[in-house]
């Protein structure tokens, strides 16, 4: 039997089938319930409704879906099908795409059960293993006594791994670097208070939680002097989609001459998309900016009918980024203006 | 009888006595309760717990608080004393502390209770009249077309008559400019959420609620092409405090050439501080960030224990700020340079 754990993510894969469980996000950080995933339909229903949530941690979940269904003698057309319709369950996060596209590349032209299920394995173990690179890569940039703000969150709840930007600042902890995290809160769906904070104290970092407009106040203060962020999908030209709020956090490091970074596996690069204009911004529903709502209840505080604006993410220009921080290495604005992201 | 009205305060007044009533704002929208305020401990309390909040009626209501103890054969070394710890029930908004100065100035000179009881009304009507002033100043600003970034809550719950941003709004409106607005939330206390979203629906004009972190992608997007914005202390360089939030939206605003104005009465001025580095900003309980609470109920998402920074106000530096629109005129960068607002 073959275990593959992380933070939010088991799968138990036997020659008869894969058990496929979910820490469920939405219940944090009050709860930590682990659901058992067993349709297509049930992972769907948790990508959509961010039970399970980060750009590499949905494309490798839907990745072991489609391995639980080929073991499941699902024929190959069906199989197809439903990779499609784990493909169309969000519209921003490349990583869902490129690895299902990996999935059904192999399914098409040499399709056996074993072929599938090792690739979605292999997807999971390279996940992990690129997290550690981009930790490596970034916590370079990690002097001690920084204090760092980063936005949603990007660790071990987001990845098979360690995290991409929530990777940097662990590894910049363990090397023994005195770091303070300010954490954005992330409205309106609270990754950062509910999940980041959850992930650092679990991690025993020294953090701090605030509101996102309060970020531009603490860099007048001086109080923050770097900040890294995720990314859902990334153009050749280095223009990225992250989380609602982070091109405002980029826009105000600018302003303030604060280095601002991301970080991602390659699997974040989009080698399709020219610019962050071509990037598809989901909309989500009125509600969650109405109100807020999770396993700590909910709670509805706007005027009935107001009319709301959701957009679940924002694009950030590459003029803003100081470094792009990948597996394999750690990009300038320069190597990106050379082409570097066209061959990840 | 004298009855002075306005959207959150009402005073009924005679010779006998003032009954002083609140609408509690912290169960808005859900809830319309009138408070009955009877003693100083309550008024401070309802600052404090902000059931009464905006800088300008804060200044009102404590002024009517100190006239109806007067009314109530208070002696006046016992009024000096509560006008004190009125003055001291919130330390960034300084319409509280200038106005009381003007009661407590007349109390030590001239004391009588008719005296004291007309300074209170005056103030409450003085204030009616500079939102009137600041509206129609401020409106000359607005286009046909215009869609405006607003933060916090700037209308007549903040005030005694149509409110300071808000009443510019209002104007506009009323002057038949077809204008759109997208209003921050304003966490912690989620009083655009909650208030703007409220008085805006009353007054049916058009609106867009959004968290915080969206106004960046707005401008991005060209969606909002002004924004405007209140003040709870301006000093004389034209530095200001205002809701933590409001320094984002300026920088943002800079970032994307988009005019960016302040508007308040000059009781909001404060001719003793000369930059922003003097303005007093309140920190506020960790609890606000960590959930929200309200009629609507209380929830807390946060993982218990975890660091909270809560400051209520941020400064916004002059430079940032395109025009400073007060009730005697709107003020330019030069102006402000040449020292106008020494004289407020």
């Amino acid at each position: 039997m073959i275990q593959l754990r992380s933070l939010a993510l088991q799968a138990d894969i036997t020659n008869a089938k894969i058990s496929l469980r979910l820490l469920d996000q939405t219940l944090l950080p009050h709860e930590e319930k682990w659901i058992l995933v067993e349709t297509n339909e049930q992972m769907i229903e948790a990508i959509k409704t961010l039970r399970v949530r980060g750009a590499p941690l949905i494309g490798v979940a839907a990745c072991l879906m489609i391995a639980k269904l080929a073991i499941e003698k699902t024929s190959v057309p069906e199989l197809l099908a439903k990779a499609q319709a784990l493909y169309e369950a969000r519209p921003t996060a490349v990583n869902l795409m490129i690895c299902i596209d990996r999935m059904t590349k192999l399914i098409k032209s040499n399709f056996t059960i074993q072929n599938t299920v090792d690739l979605a394995v292999q997807i999971f173990n390279e996940d992990v293993k690129l997290c550690e690179q981009i930790a490596e890569n970034g916590a370079a940039f990690i002097q001690d006594g920084d204090q760092i703000l980063t936005h949603c969150n990007t660790g071990g709840l987001a990845t098979a791994g360690v995290g991409t930007a929530l990777g940097v600042i662990r590894k910049a902890h363990e090397q023994g670097k005195k770091i303070h995290i300010y954490i954005d809160e992330t409205r309106p769906l609270l990754q950062g208070g509910r999940l980041t904070a959850w992930e650092l104290k679990k991690l025993n970092i020294p953090c701090t939680l605030i509101t996102d407009n309060m970020a531009a106040h603490l860099m007048s203060l001086k109080k923050i002097n770097k900040a890294i962020v995720g990314s859902d999908r990334i153009a050749i030209n280095g223009d990225f989609a992250n989380k609602i709020g982070t091109y405002s956090v980029a826009v105000n490091c600018f302003y303030h001459q604060i280095p601002f970074y991301v970080a991602a596996p390659y699997t974040t690069v989009d080698t399709k998309c020219e610019n962050g204009n071509q990037i598809p911004i989901e909309q989500r529903s009125a509600k969650e900016v109405q109100g807020v709502s999770g396993s700590f209840g909910e709670v509805l505080w706007a005027p009935a009918g107001v009319a709301v604006y959701n957009p679940a993410f924002d694009v950030t220009p590459a003029k803003l980024v100081s470094k792009w921080i990948l597996d394999k290495a750690a990009y300038s604005k320069k190597d990106i203006e050379q082409g570097v992201l066209k061959s990840c």
